[in-house]
């Protein structure tokens, strides 16, 4: 029993084996430096890239990798990845500073895919594979539906709860402002002390610089911006900067 | 035959099979917010975190990471983002600007895990799993083995042969210019044109104001500072800033 137990065994891990040795066959290819591999690693460089903005203005994500960011944007990892980000948000309140009580503390939050999450959206849209489409993208926003995403209602509870003021600065336009402040109150995102929106006057601005002005407007009212919570690097960029900025992960689009 | 074939291959699917459970159930556990996540999840989510620059000023890697650190600072996927951050560099080179010939045209690079690699240092003192001792690294550095990342020296001779001068600004001190230099020479790069060093007055700096200063000297020089590469956000950041950066990834350290 033990040797038949044994060659039974055997025979297994030749399957296994043979069943590695093909996906490797079939999967892996020579880059142009001489590595070996697979589409998966060259999907996981793209996005590391992006995160750490290596790759900027891109206009789709490349269509070999929609289905690797698809799964990642859907993927426990990236609820561990946004969740991590914001823990590092509490420790940084807990232990850097003391409010002083006089109205001016202030925290900025993205909107999109900070506290509602467009994941569905881009999944009608082929995770980032179609060039972004403002028409149908607006179309969706009118619908309230975006989900909340949880760990940063979490976050948001708790900068409320310490008397910080919080500002959305969102690269919506200023007609979206019915659909978003529906939206946020629907998910319980209330309580927030200013929705900022871009108007009339920041057509053709960059979204850093638009950021960036609005940041300035807050700063010359006497606010001081702790801290800043945001899924583009472009809206965290730029000058004046909050004290902390805390990125989201985000590969599915660039805002330049 | 046909039959027996069946259950053969049955009893491998139900070895495989309790073979994944057991390890499901043994590596997962739930976190804080609900979510089952695995060893590895938490370990990315740390290092995704680091690349993001939302955790800072970290003095070891989390014990129970520096395996999966260590792997990863090992694996292919470390060489294929360090690679897609460079053909980064090559794209902006090749696509943004036109030199002047006037020899003023610069780039900047860091020494460690930018050009030579210190992970056969961190190999030997757990991946970042023990707090930085400065004295056995310099004594590591003296020995002037730390090999070449290959495609860092690719991106630095092509950059060379354009005409663009190149400065190596590191956070080594003075004290290491000849094993620095002679470290260089042994994995064939030379040609640059200034490796700055950290001097007596740079001591109480942050590296941040340290690299920032010198580049601050470069431009009063009337360099035109096109790029830089670097494997600390702080050597990055702070102005007078490079016109592009390009992050390596790296979750071994933290330099403040």
């Amino acid at each position: 029993m033990g040797r038949n137990l044994g060659l039974l065994l055997g025979f297994c891990s030749l399957i296994v084996g043979v069943a590695v040795a093909d996906w490797n066959i079939l999967n892996q290819r020579m880059n142009k430096n001489g590595l070996n591999i697979t589409l998966k690693n060259y999907c996981e460089a793209w996005r590391i890239n992006v995160e750490l903005h290596n790759i900027r203005r891109f206009e789709v994500v490349p269509e070999e990798c929609t289905d690797y960011i698809g799964k990642y944007m859907t993927s426990t990892q990236y609820k561990v990845d946004s969740e991590k980000a914001l823990e590092e948000c509490f420790i940084y309140l807990s232990n850097n500073f003391e409010l002083t009580g006089d109205g001016k503390d202030a925290w900025i939050f993205d909107v999109d895919d900070a506290i509602l999450s467009t994941v569905p959206y881009f999944r009608k849209h082929t995770y980032g594979g179609e060039k972004f489409n403002i028409t149908s993208f607006e179309e969706w926003v009118r619908e309230r539906k975006a989900p909340v995403l949880e760990h940063t209602l979490n976050l948001f509870k708790d900068i409320k709860g310490k008397g910080i003021k919080i500002f959305l600065i969102s690269s919506r336009g200023e007609h979206l402002r019915e659909a978003t402040t529906d939206n946020l109150f629907e998910v319980g995102c209330t309580g927030w002390s200013g929705l900022i929106l871009r108007g009339n006057e920041d057509e053709g601005k960059t979204l850093q610089q638009y950021k960036a002005e609005k940041r300035k407007d807050l700063i010359s009212k006497g606010y001081r911006v702790w801290g800043m919570v945001g899924g583009q690097w472009t809206s965290l960029l730029g000058l004046p900067k909050a004290m902390r900025t805390f990125k989201l992960p985000n590969a599915l689009y660039y805002i330049p």
